[in-house]
């Protein structure tokens, strides 16, 4: 075999070729792969120049891994880039997508045309699927990466999930699941948190299926990594649980990198590093510098590279047809991988065609059987309990029903699996066989304290096949703060998770003001293709769950319910189906549309104290029972939904009736931030400050939410307008708890 | 000296003594040492017992860590917490909070009475310092912690100051500067990917006045955490250039503590983890689980306890004369410590007169001096650059102008100095000395990519000594969501600190929709006691720095600049000293209040656009110049400070006038989510999707954000409305581009 053109790594710009090291013999046409790196390492200088902007080093000096994964060690079929048992590839490092897209356009994905790839930089939404970073979407990409770290904790997500289902359906005649989860990260995501915090369970968790390919090129946007990265990366993941396997000269030595690779896959009981030096910019006078990493190398550069290389430096996305004979392989090596698998998948059906039927009906997405009532294991509102307990007990009376069932689910939690309910009867823990504690067909994962990791991690399982699994994941809710990079990233590829969210509010109590989410849910409210729900009782919890794990309404749709660490009642006017309208009236109902003179809405925890504060209201009538107000009371359980309601239901719910100009005064009742509220109320009870450390019914009598002021202020709310004779215009919502300190 | 109790760690209530090791000598009065940590342990299982929760555990199986660190190792002044070159002491464990209040108590802060510990799991509503978690309010505590993994953060952070603070001030013969940053620390802080982002750092820095005091129990809320942590940490931080001291009984042997931490102080260039294996919950029957972590041990296990201790199982709160008298020494330590101090300083001061001036002026929390005219450095108007440029760019005029000259500064960013423009003249990288890269002298920080551990970092610094460091730090605005965890922690503790958060909006292009943050501002504008503000040019831009560095305005509040990354005109309506009113009319103030009939309010880089945009209105003279809507256009470049104006003010910006039923249609204008918006418009033009990868014009107009598409959109708006002749009432905000994907 051949090393590639070695040289003086720091310029990177000799030609001069080096011995074959006798090591490995697996490298063919020696001449070819000099062609092949120099053509690949032209195009990526001719892709970003083109606009002027990109990121053209790292495929440069990584140009030789990439041959080493699409063409000798990954296993995959470009004519079916969703074939089941293929491995996963992971980019970590996102903003170097230009090295996938080449790589995939090479190995065959008949998408990834040239012309195609010459669209990085210009716009997706003409066509483009080169877009700056890789997105789910488009053939060959498993999972859309770019804010750095999370790739690495997809990759161990899609690991756990390789593990989870050989554990599940292998038989020791039959190994339908076999594959490889290949990542590649650079300096960036190993700097990130959410990159430790995944590579810390990787390593517990024994997954030897994960194979994290290290460019170690230790330059970054601002230049070299000796300014602020000088941790010594093997060693520390030795002591994380690591194999690591050293490569040196990672731009050059094909040899070295395949014998690497060849020697992870080999390893076993722990995951693996291979760490690979490589030269970013590689052949350009810019090599080893922050411009290569992030800027297009400019015209003479260009041009330098190509001469460099021995490239006509005036000629453009050249590639000369020894390129494509050197990969010509690999559609066929492909096609006959999947053809074997698939007869081994027959002989699985065969033998075993329970597993065989399961198995297939979740590789279609399905986690329950077309047309299977699961609905039915989920208690009616009458066999619920009757006495007030916590919205996150009554969630977890439907973990207990569904979980144990359905192999789809995997649940677990950022060490709060009990308080958050999401642990269930006769479970097994997902941990290595040899650990005691459980194995890998376990469906129970303990995540550690890492809620951003964790939350990566089911981005991964859920992306592993789309709707294969569905990941619970729980903490509490203040801790969805650490996740939330990673819960945006589910609903932007439209990842179905459920995210068990408790302790929501300063009910949370002792804790005090930095455990009390006053101000999350307005970023989750804001959020697109996230549904936020906040149940006002068991009953909500029902409906809740149902909406979340609806294929027509969530399939695509990540869900994070917000949950009561304190009892409230089972009200008489809830109704789940009618959850997935987001709100609808659980109290006066008879006040005809249009009569209404004042709807109280409220979420969660609070709509029990808004039921109470009605009883307490003196408005208008004072005391005079005929005189009252007609009121209604609203629970919404997620703003949402409601908004995706017809006008005529939302007007009615607002109490609106069909009137253009209605005197219905509106308020909401909610233990968080107003913000977002003008849009539905008039005024409302909030929280202005970050909270308090106290027990819970303190804490909400000091805040206002005590139903004797809550009432007290809304009489003088209403008695206010009612005066003006109008209803509160643009401008004058009011926050009616502003400045109140409890008495 | 002697060993306090060793014995069967696993259950540890053996009362055996071991012999005194010879290895040190320090420790006084056996008897005594013994008697302190059983009444420490005690007190422990009574504080949480009278609530029936809280976290014993720690307290009991670290007691002798606390007498170690309080009685023996940290240098402070109990009559006067904030005594300036006093010892820093970081709970990253926040939740055993009771650790810390109860030796507060015993070495002498006065405030920390028993009665006060006693109001832990009481209303801190009503007076209760003892709050569930240690709040920065409090003598004695350095920083609010709880958020796990942010409290090591807050410590690397103060390290920092610390060394940047001795760098700059002190001199060879007088060092007034000179104390250890101490951080505690459990295992879930090292899980969180804050911690090792910040371990990281710290490592690379060489920050030697550092000690990580890790209190290894291996057990946090769901038990052991062989369940999910089981990594090296003792090879890993060496891995990370850390310095690491073992210590194995660290529930008994004092003596081993001790000489651990002197060994810790004495080794230099790298911070020192001192790993001492502790038991949680040490002499319960609970010890090493996980209910001895999280809840109360129970009546009888709390008399168990005491039994085992020689107390009487009966008594509460029970503390024997001798652990008052063992502690009598801290006071008079405390106070000679700060008497020699300020000798050294009145020496200082007569030497080095110029450096006294500026300490003790910064130590007041001044950084500039007082009435001194700061505003002047920036350019006037007509100063500033009249062609188009980015708001990032701008925003770097003020660096450069403020930066080098006020030491209170320090600038860095998340590797992306130079495009945040953060950099600045002259400047000294903070490296340590023998890196070759620069000093602690040094105000220019490489955070490296660690957007989390940044800003933990920031509130550290910022935390040192309140207001003498003005932290600014900068990363684009999409990964101020990694941060937002910490940049919440300033804004609940009051903290200073200037977030520069570049690349706003779409406008960042081809780096497409991960990058694209079009959420996370719902989450800033809804959270309490922070600057979210976005200006529309250069102008702005000096109105916001103004704002965000106006002692009076800012002193205790973090500010977050979300800046474009596209270049934007200076717009002749703009003006820096309205930017503090949080919104203002930038045109068409000709028009008399209670006669606007449209008014648009834009923010960032969209103002521009709504001037543009205004041109194009056809409203409603269909060409006829004189039929024209009278039409205004609003600058809105904080919300939040907008909320806070007299209702006149808000009425006249919004064009109500004084009018109880304006007919004024106000229309918002944002390339991010319309959340938020109904309070302020009866409709906007905004963002419903992620976005995507283009160059930043193609998705302005792809989004609908073209002046001639949002005219249309707007015109087509207020001919409804003017047919139906009212305004939208609630209920009815429109989104008018829903739906909309660009011609």
């Amino acid at each position: 075999m051949t090393v590639i053109a070695t040289g003086n790594q720091a310029n990177g710009h000799s030609s001069e070729l080096s011995k074959k090291p006798a090591t490995t013999s697996k490298v063919a046409s020696p001449g070819d792969e000099q062609l092949v790196l120099n053509t690949i390492r032209c195009l990526a200088a001719d892709l970003c120049q083109q606009y002027k902007g990109g990121h053209p080093g790292t495929v440069m000096g990584a140009a030789a891994i990439g041959v080493a994964l699409w063409r000798y060690e990954m296993r995959y079929n470009p004519a079916n880039p969703d074939w089941f048992n293929r491995d996963r590839f992971v980019l970590s490092a996102g903003h170097a997508c230009l090295f996938q897209y080449l790589f995939l356009h090479f190995s065959g994905y008949e998408a990834w045309t040239l012309d195609q790839i010459k669209m990085y930089h210009s716009p997706a939404t003409k066509g483009s699927m080169a877009a700056g970073h890789p997105e789910i979407e488009y053939p060959g990409i498993e999972v859309t990466t770019g804010p750095l770290g999370q790739g690495i904790s997809n990759a161990v997500g899609m690991a756990i999930a390789a593990k989870q289902l050989a554990a599940t359906y292998n038989r020791d005649d039959l190994k339908v699941i076999d594959n490889k989860i290949w990542c590649f990260t650079g300096d960036g995501c190993l700097q990130e948190g959410v990159g430790q915090e995944s590579i810390s369970l990787a390593g517990h968790l024994g997954l030897d299926n994960l194979i994290l390919v290290y460019d170690n090129n230790r330059v970054t946007v601002d230049g070299s990594i000796d300014n602020c990265f000088t941790e010594d990366t093997s060693s520390k993941l030795v002591a994380q649980g690591w194999h690591v396997v050293d490569v040196y000269d990672g731009s050059n030595d094909l040899a070295a990198i395949l014998e690497g690779f060849d020697k992870a896959k080999q390893l076993k009981g722990k995951p693996v590093l291979v760490n690979i030096r490589t030269v970013i910019g590689y052949s350009s006078r810019k090599a080893n510098t922050g411009p290569a990493h992030g800027q297009a190398l400019g015209d003479d550069e260009v041009a330098y590279v190509k001469q460099q290389l021995g490239f006509d430096p005036q000629a453009k996305f050249v590639i000369p047809s020894q390129v494509y004979e050197y990969f010509s392989e690999t559609k066929r090596k492909g096609a006959d991988a999947e053809e074997e698998w698939n007869t081994l998948l027959e002989q699985y059906k065969a033998r075993y065609p329970d597993q065989h039927t399961e198995l297939t009906r979740r590789m279609k997405g399905q986690w329950a059987a077309p047309g299977e009532d699961w609905q039915a294991l989920l208690p009616s509102k009458s066999a619920l309990p009757q006495e007030a307990q916590p919205t996150r007990k009554s969630s977890g009376i439907v973990v207990q029903a569904l979980v144990p069932k359905y192999n789809s689910f995997v649940a677990g939690s950022a060490d709060l699996l009990e308080s958050t309910f999401v642990s269930f009867n006769d479970q097994i823990e997902f941990q290595k066989p040899d650990s005691g504690l459980g194995d890998y067909s376990g469906r129970q994962i303990r995540y550690g304290i890492r809620e951003f990791a964790m939350v990566g991690l089911g981005n991964g399982i859920a992306a592993y096949q789309k709707g294969m699994f569905i990941p619970i994941m729980s903490t509490f809710f203040q801790f969805w703060i650490y996740a939330a990079p990673a819960a945006r990233m589910a609903a932007l590829q439209k990842l179905r998770f459920i995210g068990i969210a408790t302790h929501d509010s300063i009910g949370i109590g002792e804790d005090g003001p930095t455990h009390q989410p006053i101000a999350l849910a307005s970023f989750y409210r804001s959020l697109p293709n996230i549904n936020l729900i906040r149940p006002a009782d068991a009953e909500e919890c029902m409906g809740m769950w149902t909406l979340a794990l609806d294929d027509d309404l969530s399939a695509d749709t990540p869900s994070i319910f917000a949950l009561s660490r304190q009892p409230v009642p089972l009200l008489p006017g809830t109704d789940r189906t009618k959850v997935q309208r987001g709100a609808y009236i659980v109290q006066g109902e008879d006040v005809p549309d249009g009569e209404v003179e004042l709807t109280i809405i409220a979420t969660g925890a609070e709509v029990s104290r808004a039921i109470e504060t009605v009883k307490l209201l003196k408005s208008i009538g004072n005391g005079n029972e005929e005189e009252k107000l007609k009121v209604r009371v609203v629970s919404m359980p997620s703003q949402r939904h409601f908004d995706a309601q017809p006008k005529e239901y939302r007007d009615s719910v607002l109490g609106r009736g069909t009137k253009s100009s209605p005197k219905n005064l509106v308020v909401a009742i909610e233990a968080w931030s107003s913000y977002g509220w003008a849009k539905y109320a008039h005024a409302s009870l909030s929280m202005h400050t970050f909270g308090h450390s106290a027990p819970q019914q303190q804490l909400y009598k000091y805040f206002g939410f005590e139903p004797t002021n809550m009432a007290t202020k809304i009489d003088e709310f209403v008695s206010k307008w009612r005066g003006l004779g109008r209803v509160p215009g643009l401008g004058e919502f009011e926050e009616l708890l502003l400045g109140y300190a409890g008495h």
